[in-house]
């Protein structure tokens, strides 16, 4: 594949000498993607040169839609009320929606007053839909068949409205009510007899979603059926819009962004390009719920100060039950919201799955547990005190691995979101059994070990 | 969007019950890929029953190229050599090569020469190419024109192809020598009069990638390009496959598995439906190598027995340092994998990545030690303690942050996963950096602490 010709120094270097015609022509020459992640990287006054030039050769909004969304304020701070307006009314309305979405909420009506009636009646209607939901993830220019139209005249209409819809791979057929009653591959189109009815060569009874359906649930059903568009469609079954494969695919990549922030406690919009106060303020919460929990921890520890004062060796051990512990957790959690993600999972079987994990942590509970018996005798000269840590290991890393499957499938069953918050949950858990069951047991042989 | 008609439990229970005909009708109504999940929850030989059942119906092979291949081997089980090579003969190359990947080695011979000479001599030929290249994701049932047909004459081509060929979305148009020379959007096909030439239809240059590429970079350019296929090119730009975006959704999804399960330390084929002694023995490795780096966190700690003894306080806030600095690393980790995964990242900018990264730590390490310092004074009376937490907080916060942005990257420009390994070197580092700190600078310290 050709890397892209065009980057940000050279054309940073050209906006700095004046050198717009040779800017012109560079820009002219790249993909819409390859330049949106160069404008993130400019400053306002470049970002503006960069954008009217753009705008001159028809391709600022095919440009901007094309960045993802957490760039957009630094897009938005450079440009002006009527430039950001022109941008909107060349935009599908599922990416008008999106980037409206991001408009900090003083310029939304200075803007939107400048959109065309047309375009801004379109935005209001779109708006009225859930956020995330499918109804506001569609477009709405697309080609609708009548259920009489013959393969010729099926054509015909699509030559008509030529390059301008993305959305002619499939081409729906709707009733005399709007109401979407089969869809037509565009290949099997092309390779029917001309005088075929569509109503012949259609497939009926096509896999929908409504338009108040979560965009996730659309995008897996694209997915799983192999479409490459999905129709979505209202409490009437009537047809209002579709949904192409490539919005999918930022569906899924945004999906699965989300499940991996969520094991880490980010906010998704805590991005390599977002400001460091930005990303500071995101994470700072999450942060301090986990030092509330870390001092749980040490509260339990403190419990047992006496017992460490006669013997501090136990304290050398803590981080390694612990941090197995967290491991084995942390593990089991992903396995499970992976599997959850990915629809692997069905509720019924979460017992199984759980005892699943729960016997596979207790196997390399025992196996981690004697390999660290058999190390802290050797160190510390005591077979008790390798003992000890070895039944805290099992205990701890089985609890753990149990946790981590469990967790998610109850905050699943409640129907929260499995990968948020069940880290941490997890974590303190093991963290304070760990430390119980490792200080507990030293306190009871404290005689012997020291 | 309409749940499966047919579930397992009503499956199984008509198979138990002789009701093979009532069965095949349930069968014959659900789309293979809402069958798929269910083969993976029956008994051998009720996969053999229903496999048969499918492969009367033709559709056997359809269905079980749906299957996650995780689960291949335990269907493998349940059927014979001839059934296998029947459903291998019915898929495309790319999923034909998927299966034969996952056959045991003994079963590998018995099965493939049971194949027609034509198709092992195509398996052959794909298995030339690297491990998840271009070469072996690609089908190579596809429609190439030639560079002087007429929009007409390449319709009638597609007509004589029928509905088999799934890559008919383009159009490749390839020159005498068979070398890629533009490609036709279906679309811009139907829509063009009928007697215009394909060479003034086409567009030139069509983004393509080489049959070595790893396929993760074909994912990528289909989707930054919203492409519905990518073809795929020999070193003489000879045009040798087609890439479709049913493929590029299931890589983009088994790489987002990749990178969430690298930083558990998770083998990628370690899944909810994998057997726990399986599971076990894919966990474990890793689990002994974090019981490794955790024994280096206890000797570092055994270092400072003697203070320890003195103040036994110290033991109590030391998951506080190192689980607040492993916190931290994650975070940074998983923001900086997720960024070079996404190709948000160019290594040009890595220095600013960890600047920032380190920026952020510092801050958090300053508020929440804070919080931290004001905790423990008020908990152990010693406001000098509460120095020496937050002192060893902000150091091995902003150590974590830094970290956790310069390890995948370094990794990166080393050529190596950037996520794999990054969390144990992230975690140990932290661990360390944390309790010297904090221990260091309660040992200088002692006299006046306790």
């Amino acid at each position: 594949m050709a890397d892209p010709q065009l980057t940000t120094r050279v054309l940073r270097r050209l906006l700095a000498n004046g050198l717009v015609t040779r800017a012109e022509r560079l820009l002219a020459r790249s993909h819409p993607a390859d330049l949106a992640p160069m404008l993130g990287d400019l400053h306002a006054d470049e970002v503006r040169t960069v954008v009217d030039i753009l705008f001159r050769q028809h391709r600022a909004a095919a440009t901007l839609r094309e960045l993802p969304p957490e760039i957009f304020p630094q897009i938005f701070d450079a440009l002006g009320d009527q430039r950001l307006a022109d941008i909107l009314t060349r935009l599908e309305i599922d990416d008008m929606l999106e980037m409206v979405e991001w408009l900090p909420e003083e310029r939304r009506q200075p803007v939107t007053s400048r959109l065309p009636e047309e375009k801004a009646a379109e935005l209001r209607k779109a708006e009225r839909y859930p956020a995330d939901s499918a109804g506001r993830a569609m477009t709405t220019r697309f080609v609708g068949l009548g259920l009489q139209m013959t393969a010729q005249q099926a054509i015909d209409r699509i030559r008509a409205v030529g390059d301008d819809t993305e959305a002619i791979l499939y081409l729906y057929v709707v009733d005399e009510k709007g109401r979407l009653a089969g869809v037509v591959p565009i290949r099997r189109l092309v390779s029917a007899p001309p005088e075929r009815a569509l109503s012949e060569l259609m497939i009926h009874d096509p896999v929908r979603c409504r338009a108040d359906d979560d965009q996730e649930q659309a995008a897996q059903a694209v997915a799983r059926y192999n479409l490459l568009a999905i129709p979505v469609v209202d409490e009437e079954d009537r047809l209002l819009g579709v949904i192409t494969v490539d919005d999918v695919i930022e569906v899924i990549t945004e999906e699965a962004t989300e499940d991996i922030y969520n094991l880490a406690g980010l906010h998704e919009a805590d991005r390599v390009f977002t400001t460091p106060l930005q990303s500071f303020r995101r994470r700072l919460p999450w942060m301090l719920l986990n030092l509330g929990a870390l001092f749980v921890a040490a509260w339990v520890i403190g419990l047992f100060e006496h017992t460490l004062e006669q013997l501090v060796a136990l304290a050398f051990f803590m981080p390694v039950v612990a941090g197995m512990g967290g491991n084995s957790g942390i593990q089991s959690l992903t396995v499970i919201t992976r599997g959850i993600a990915l629809g692997e999972i069905e509720f019924s079987s979460g017992l199984r799955l759980v005892a699943k994990e729960l016997a596979v942590a207790l196997a390399i509970g025992a196996v981690a547990g004697a390999v660290a018996a058999a190390m802290a005798t050797l160190w510390q000269g005591s077979a008790l005190l390798g003992g000890v840590l070895f039944v805290s290991m099992v205990v701890t890393i089985g609890v753990a691995g149990m946790l981590g499957a469990a967790v998610p499938l109850l905050l699943k069953a409640l129907h929260q979101d499995p990968a948020l918050g069940s880290g941490v949950i997890v974590t303190t858990v093991t963290d304070v059994v760990g430390f119980i069951t490792f200080l507990g047991m030293g306190t009871l042989l404290i005689e012997r070990l020291s």
